[in-house]
């Protein structure tokens, strides 16, 4: 178009968008004769391929996400074969729409899809993927409606487009299908099922084409990390993101922050950062991004009191830009048609918008030192959020903005950390593909612990982070188990924004609760390696038990039973694994939830250990333990190693040299890499990092390169748990 | 693209699709060129106004319904200006999709957009209309998604698509908003408002183009009487229709069906049509649509023993063809490429198709005596249904097969009862714009007591008939409850399909539920009136409060108060007022559900008595009834005439005689328009029919007309229940 409109500068508006929709328009056509060619598959990394269909839209969660593929780390990869029969995934592109069908066969699992909140398997089920607060039903509305599926055959499929997609994930049946399920009559068959076996998953995508990646294998593991590293690798946060987190009441002044941190000290309890709310703007809801001189008079000189105490700022925002802010009037050219609470959005796919904002946020808080953002409310919820009518200057559509804003916020935001070799981490609402190797922990107010519980297995086959956090509880016995669940997540976070809860707002279980985050802290040295991990091979840090080698779930299908308004059509049920996870290679959790005296726990093949005791806790069997108030369940694989460091309240400054205890659980030989680095730039990505070897079996730790950051004593405490 | 065909005979398939789709683009193109014109209004029926954006689709909701306008009907209702102002409704066309906005004034509140359980002020409310099982949320997911609302300022828009249609009932917030909202701070202002005033209903129709109706006033309820006369005038049930019927458990036979029918007789309770559920089928869940030898052996005879008892026969179906029924091979030519519980799904948009079934149809059922269907299932659900990425042979794609399945069903059936001049009366579980004159009361599983009750205030605002069936109950209190309320619905129905219930199940209420069917036995002449004011005048016979004259409900709107996880962004709530409604010009329903021992009942403007006492209740107020369990609370306007027949099992038969008596109400003269015809057939549409003047004043009825039918005594006894 642009070219057409150079060779006749002086055509009207109006032939421009003739002439342009004419182009566009002849161009669809040609497709349209097409629509129903094969895909043309092409290795695009080592065992990643990528197929085009129609033609695919210019924003994409991809193309947001801009992400530079892991190379080096995919090679190391075992090699993949393409997954699937080619001749059998077929795409059509029909009314400006893409028809995707890909094949299953019997006893495939899938799973992704979207961060869910209720369920875990996925096959059978029918998503729209649809950036929103979840809402209660995992119906593809949420807050990372990510179109990925990973197959339990060992492969992973991703639909790039930020559209509305719908997911057809083994429900339809074609008539031409190669599998057709049986015919049975209701009337006279107990067999009768509601949910016909269907042979495929199938997709519609209504954009005018998409490119479609398929992730090999060999194991749904590999396929994982394949998706992870093509986006650069999981994301490697700064130590000190890694130690507890408490957001403070909304018009907190900064005096009544440091008074918070003050008792944190007096409480003995671990403090790495603080959260900032509302208050801090000084109008929110929409927002100023600009501090409120009443309450925070001195930004500054409170940012270096909190850093002088070892604690990190993160302020709170929502993207909406309030008339009464600085930003307005420049951000106002590139914002879209509607408002939300009043304030303008901005078109962040416009660089130029993006820059104002960068300019404003590295001058008035990045540069004063705050250590990164919780971005709110960029997932929308349908009646405040812009509609889907709403236009935006960059001609990117509502539905398109919709999906990618948060993925695009979080992009932007890291950018500028990336700029001042900081590593951030913080909290964002709104995810998408694409965001492995991006700075944010997802959040909600949902607020199910189950759930919640079931939302951090789910993160792990998508590539993103979740965090269970913790606000208020009905009950002491509540408040421990949250609190122990948060402990053994991406982030632990006590969120007191409205409800002004302390970690210690129960007494009678402060001291539990005070050491399940201390256990967390000395497990640093564990977790900073298991987040290299994701980082450097693409294995997630909280994980499925389904991406577990040596681990088979098989679901129980129950009949349904007939009930004129509970359960008209007799639909099975079929159980779900959904309440227990890997924390790394190692470390098997099992939070309780209020109200459970004891849980089934399944573990993976081989023995398996208790953490805290080292005792056999069973061995290929699904066993019930106990469940004492003061202890999260943990266990241990036979041969693993856990490498800790004494209790502390905060994460390791650059240079400190922490002693190493490495306890060791089963008999079996084990082996862990220890990974370290300085734990705040982002010199690992040029080498500046330290992998050693800890080995059981002779109780050794490989010599760390020299001039690489390594804060460990050279000297290991080896500790045997299994007597 | 046929022209161009003829032209160049010998162009291969391929060609001619890249013709088909250049002409259409370049039809499209010139369109997306003028995405901006003002839209044209035309008054295509008094006070009715169209007008196109874009290029409408083939295949709409009326198109499907094929409405005959009731063009006399229409002449007399008062005159109506075009409700709003033209400049501000505004239409574009942006890739392919209608982006519509309409203008909303303060205190405005609007109606309708689909059959909604929860809420019936919709102001404020985000949907998209989209066919499917209700599932517990007012999402416009529902069994008629209706694009049509009303508004309390007297006028009404309907949006012709059958496509997913997302409407911003004022809610989304434009920049350039000529009345916008005061902006807020948060932090400090305690009236900050999540959902800040929205001056416009937006509207995303994903079409090429769309048809849009504004239907005048002056009054709301004139809006909806447009629309209905637009649809051909509301439907006229049979006689026999507005009687009892009991649907019987699924896999009853033949003889057990007669016995039920002896056992109705027995407990001296109403019947005048029993339900034939699935297994009449030689097979089911997908059907045959033939009759199973086993349980069936003589369909003719036993339809026949029926109606010696004056009991008529309704078959279950669902549309999904069994590849075991006769049909299959038949219509296997104009199916879909997917199946529904191994059934296929016939392509009903082709004449040939519906031919198919006429013939099958009226064979084996219609003329052994079958006097209408329930046809389930044609809602879906997206687990069984066929997904979006289904084709169908005509070109209709599958979004606008789900949103016309249940209705081009209605109008197909209606059609082949109209052949043979006999009226038919059935339900079905999807509807949707166009289906006001359609013989069809809508059902569903969903079974709230309370919801039931507000669905059927909302069926009045989309020209539909809903039925809050009895199924099953907890206790007794709850059963009568239900019976007294589907009583005082378009079908008193008892659906014992899989809990095989009785009306007579709760012996310790038998008497009170024998009452209320009684009680609507007797009310058929008011009740029957009342349908032919919905045919005649386009007025719904269950109507929302919100229709009548002299009505204003003025909401409440409470505060939120601010809960971290039950109210994070402190929304407001407003009251809506959802449990009762007017059953004609005279009765007003308050139905009462389980657990209640008192209610409190918004009065109408003016006096209003008690129906079964005629005592005064209250006068321009807000009462508090007691709750006897025995009657459902029913009030009757000043100077109401409600007229009754004796106590009787079923409806009259054609040239019977009843005694008439007529109930006055109040003090104040009243007059009322009694119906009457032979009950059954068509004639009433030419003029076979009488309307006489009741009047209080003079105890007087005017002269039916000779040889035109009227069932009752020239002698009326007028009982004035106010002493």
């Amino acid at each position: 178009m642009e070219i057409l409109a150079n060779f006749c500068p002086i055509v009207s508006t109006n032939m421009k968008i003739m002439l342009r929709s004419f182009v566009i328009l002849v161009c669809l056509s040609f497709f349209t004769a097409n629509a129903n060619a094969q895909l043309q598959w092409k290795e695009v990394e080592p065992g990643i391929w990528k197929a085009t269909a129609g033609v695919p839209e210019k924003i994409t969660l991809l193309s947001v996400a801009n992400v530079t593929p892991a190379k080096n780390a995919l090679q190391q990869l075992p090699a993949a074969q393409f997954p699937l029969a080619k001749d059998e995934i077929t795409s059509r592109v029909v009314d400006g729409k893409v028809y995707l069908k890909f094949p299953l066969v019997k006893e495939e699992e899938l799973f992704g899809l979207g961060l869910n909140f209720k369920t875990v398997a996925q096959r059978g089920r029918v998503s729209q993927l649809h950036m929103d607060h979840y809402g209660g039903k995992d119906d593809g509305r949420t807050h990372a409606p990510v179109p990925f599926y990973v197959s339990s055959r060992g492969y992973g499929v991703l639909i790039d487009a930020a559209r509305y997609i719908t997911v057809y994930a083994g429900s339809a049946v074609r008539v031409d299908s190669k599998n057709p399920p049986e015919l049975m009559d209701r009337n006279t068959n107990k067999n009768w099922d509601s949910s016909p076996y269907s042979d495929a998953v199938e997709i519609l995508v209504p954009a005018s084409g998409v490119d479609i990646y398929i992730f090999g294998g060999p194991t749904a593991m590999n396929a994982v990390q394949r998706y992870n590293l093509f986006n650069g690798g999981g994301y490697l946060p700064p130590k000190w993101g890694l130690g507890f987190t408490q957001r403070v009441p909304t018009l907190y002044s900064q005096s009544d922050i440091l008074r918070e941190a003050n008792e944190f000290e007096a409480h003995n309890f671990p403090l790495d950062f603080i959260g900032v709310e509302p208050g801090w703007h000084s109008m929110a809801y929409p927002c100023t991004f600009e501090w409120d001189a009443t309450r925070f008079p001195d930004p500054k000189g409170f940012i270096n009191s909190l850093l002088q105490k070892g604690i990190r700022a993160n302020l709170w925002l929502n993207p909406y830009v309030s008339p009464k802010s600085s930003l307005y009037p420049k951000v106002k050219p590139f914002s879209g048609s509607h408002t939300v609470w009043n304030g303008i959005v901005t078109d962040f796919t416009i660089p130029e918008a993006r820059n104002i904002f960068k300019e404003h946020f590295i001058k008035n808080h990045i540069s004063l030192g705050v250590s990164g953002y919780k971005m709110d409310e960029n997932d929308g919820y349908d009646k405040w959020l812009w509609p889907d009518v709403a236009t935006f200057p960059s001609g990117t559509s509502a539905e398109q903005m919709r999906q990618i804003y948060g993925l695009q916020m979080q992009k932007m935001t890291d950018e500028w950390y990336r700029e001042q070799n900081q590593r951030t981490y913080g909290l964002v609402r709104a995810s998408n593909a694409g965001a492995s190797n991006l700075p944010y922990v997802i959040y909600n107010d949902y607020y199910s612990h189950p759930d919640f519980i079931t939302a951090l297995v789910n993160s792990s086959f998508i590539g993103v982070l979740w965090t269970p956090e913790v606000r208020a509880s009905k009950s002491a016995e509540e408040w421990v188990r949250r609190m122990q669940s948060v402990c053994f997540s991406p982030m632990a976070m006590l969120n007191a924004w409205a409800d002004g809860t302390k970690p210690w707002s129960f007494p009678e279980v402060e001291k539990a609760v005070q050491e399940v985050a201390t256990l967390r802290m000395r497990l640093l040295p564990y977790l900073y390696s298991t987040f290299a991990q994701y980082h450097f091979e693409g294995k997630p840090p909280f994980r499925s038990m389904n991406l577990v080698d040596g681990f088979a779930y098989a679901p129980q299908v129950t009949a349904g039973k007939l009930d004129a308004t509970l359960n008209p059509y007799e639909a099975k049920t079929k159980s779900d694994l959904k309440d227990q996870y890997m924390m790394g290679d190692n470390i098997l959790v099992a939070p309780v939830f209020a109200g459970e005296k004891s849980r089934k726990v399944y573990l993976p093949a081989g023995k398996w250990y208790d953490f805290y005791t080292g005792k056999l806790a069973g061995e290929n069997q699904v066993i019930t333990v106990q469940a004492e108030l003061e202890k999260i369940p943990l266990f241990v694989r036979d041969g693993g190693l856990v490498p800790m460091v004494p209790a502390r309240r905060q994460a390791p400054k650059a240079g400190e040299v922490l002693p190493l205890e490495v306890r060791v659980y089963g008999t079996a030989p084990g082996t862990f890499t220890l990974y370290d680095d300085d734990g705040t730039t982002f010199n690992f990505e040029k080498g500046a990092y330290n992998k050693v070897e800890l080995k059981s079996a002779n109780r050794s730790m490989s010599a760390p390169a020299n001039g690489k950051p390594f804060g460990y004593d050279k000297k290991v405490t080896w500790t045997f748990m299994t007597k």
